[in-house]
């Protein structure tokens, strides 16, 4: 790894700005979690995130979420013209001016939870920019126009990586700064879970068939010959030195570049101390290069659900972050991060609003 | 069955006004959500509720639920003297107390999700009345002080079982008359669960063994007698004729007065064509009586999530309602229907907003 390059300047400066969680506040945490008007442990998981929000924020209480935001990220990809996907390219762009009208999923999503959505191309297709020039709403930190076909080409250089990861970065710090407390990871690219299950393939040096999935819902066939991409770019990917000890090399030469911005954008929450959810498989294989560039940045990592994705399932299990909802969902977006939001605002707000046993006078239980 | 009595005319009443769903809405809403803008199937069982959601009000969308309320239906369990739970019985009281001053559990969360909270006297006993005598907000319906043994008798009478579905009925009539448009169920009383694993072995006639669970966190001696205190009850109340043929019987026989209101809540809410959540295994062994009385019930009723407790599993794959959340929660108070209150809102709004491929110009899947 090349840390001492002018390029990496930006990323290792924010690595540097990620500390570990505080144990101590993690355990005055659980000991107050202990003293609520419940039987302990009676919340199960929701307890744990109350506890996990605590350390990161470093304070017991938490404070409460309230100004929940989704940053979509999105890119198109080379490999599309393998026949990964039954999409057209073009729905990239289609869909990028539906979630500027208001119109996706992600959307109403949002506005059920009072979420924020930021859309934000940093690598589509000139077809792409083409359908949405001069919609109002699109964030333009565009590094490359989509990536190169990884079964044969790397999908980004590494200064392109970073800078996606640069930009990403910059959008969580200007969400932060905006006042918004949970960030919740988004994405669209036709084609990405093909790039995330070569990521994690790569990181978790398992087989292409045991981490790629139906994406969006594909036939057998096409299926088969995903699997079979995915096996081409890692290999390529190995045979061009980038292995499982070099995330920004496996994220350069196999990933998307909606990806590279989702690192960046988990790093700079972490560096914030400020919670992210992850949305599916997208999310996971960036929130897996994150922690492999920073492992203290999983204190600031929730999983949002439980994709359908057997890529998003390996990650997760790496990242030991077991996942708030399991719903069958495999649609991106950021849809099933979004979707868990109150789950995340709930455990927060128990450890900040239930009363004690002594506060209310109840009787604890019997512990002879 | 005395269904010609006229002390179960209420019932015979309410029963008849609940009308099954309409499969043509049901086929519709399908459609509807396949003309969304994303891979079809892509939101898993957030598109099954959406389906359910429509069919229940008979429209396609079905209007976006804005006003839910949680009803928190309170009884003593004069079983607890067989020590089936390390919690004292005046606890139930002190919970109410709680309630009352917003400091529990369910009252942070119904604040997270915007959800009124209706605290119910359905049976508690003097003890726990004296508690929380004087202080506001209460609703008192009881309809006697606490049950039977359910070892050595039963629970209460047949008419009081009746005036308790009554209670519970007219709670969910009035919520719906104030606008609440989705209603949750809740209960505290310490002991609970003894009944409700009753209940559920009764009607499934299952063993006790296979749906009795630790409650609020019992040891494995006290689980032992839990379990022998539900094999009693099951078989005292075969012997006095309360068999799985006689929902109301078994309910009079080994259940509780929160559990009879919640059977009248959950009954009112179908006829009422409103959606209910149900919370643990209080709630599921309810359910499970309501539905025995009006299958067609079941189209109101939506899982909240899986309960830890074994008989809260069994009695909904009795009714074949898959849980929204599973989060290892075991509290009761109606914590774990609040916390899926988003996600129900969440499939309403995905059908009612989400624009379509002919709508926003996105083109659908090759489907060759």
């Amino acid at each position: 790894m090349s840390s001492a390059s002018p390029d990496t300047a930006g990323l290792d400066d924010l690595i540097g700005r990620i500390r570990p969680a505080d144990p101590a506040v993690a355990e005055a945490a659980r000991e107050h979690q202990d003293r609520l008007t419940k039987p302990r442990g009676s919340l199960g998981r929701l307890e744990d995130v109350s506890v996990r929000l605590a350390a990161l924020a470093g304070a017991v209480p938490a404070p409460v979420p309230a100004a929940p935001a989704v940053a979509v990220f999105v890119g198109d990809h080379g490999v599309h013209a393998r026949g990964v996907s039954p999409w057209p390219r073009e729905v990239t762009g289609q869909m990028v001016a539906n979630f500027l009208a208001g119109g996706a999923v992600v959307n109403a999503l949002a506005r059920q939870v009072g979420a924020a959505v930021r859309v934000v191309d940093v690598g589509m297709s000139p077809e792409a920019s083409a359908v949405v020039a001069g919609l109002p709403g699109l964030e333009r930190r565009s590094v490359r126009a989509g990536t190169g076909d990884i079964t044969v080409e790397p999908a980004m250089s590494r200064a392109e990586a970073l800078a996606a990861i640069a930009a990403g970065a910059a959008v969580a710090e200007s969400l932060v700064a905006a006042g918004h407390d949970l960030l919740v990871t988004g994405d669209m690219g036709i084609a990405n879970t093909t790039a995330s299950a070569s990521i994690i393939a790569a990181l978790l040096g398992v087989g292409a068939a045991t981490v790629t999935g139906r994406g969006t819902g594909i036939d057998d066939e096409t299926l088969a010959q995903k699997v079979t991409v995915v096996t081409q770019a890692v290999a390529r990917a190995a045979a061009d030195g980038a292995g499982p000890d070099d995330p920004v090399g496996v994220l350069a030469s196999v990933g998307g570049l909606e990806h590279a911005a989702t690192v960046g954008f988990v790093l700079m929450a972490a560096a914030a101390r400020v919670p992210v959810v992850l949305d599916g498989v997208i999310a996971c294989s960036s929130a897996l290069v994150a922690a492999r560039l920073a492992p203290d940045a999983r204190a600031a990592m929730f999983a949002g659900h439980r994709s359908v994705e057997p890529g998003a399932s390996a990650a997760l299990a790496a990242l030991e972050l077991p996942p708030l909802l399991d719903l069958g969902m495999r649609l991106g977006e950021g849809s099933g991060g979004v979707l868990a939001v109150p789950v995340v605002q709930a455990a927060a707000r128990v450890l900040a609003e239930v009363a004690t046993f002594d506060g209310a006078g109840v009787t604890d239980k019997h512990t002879d």
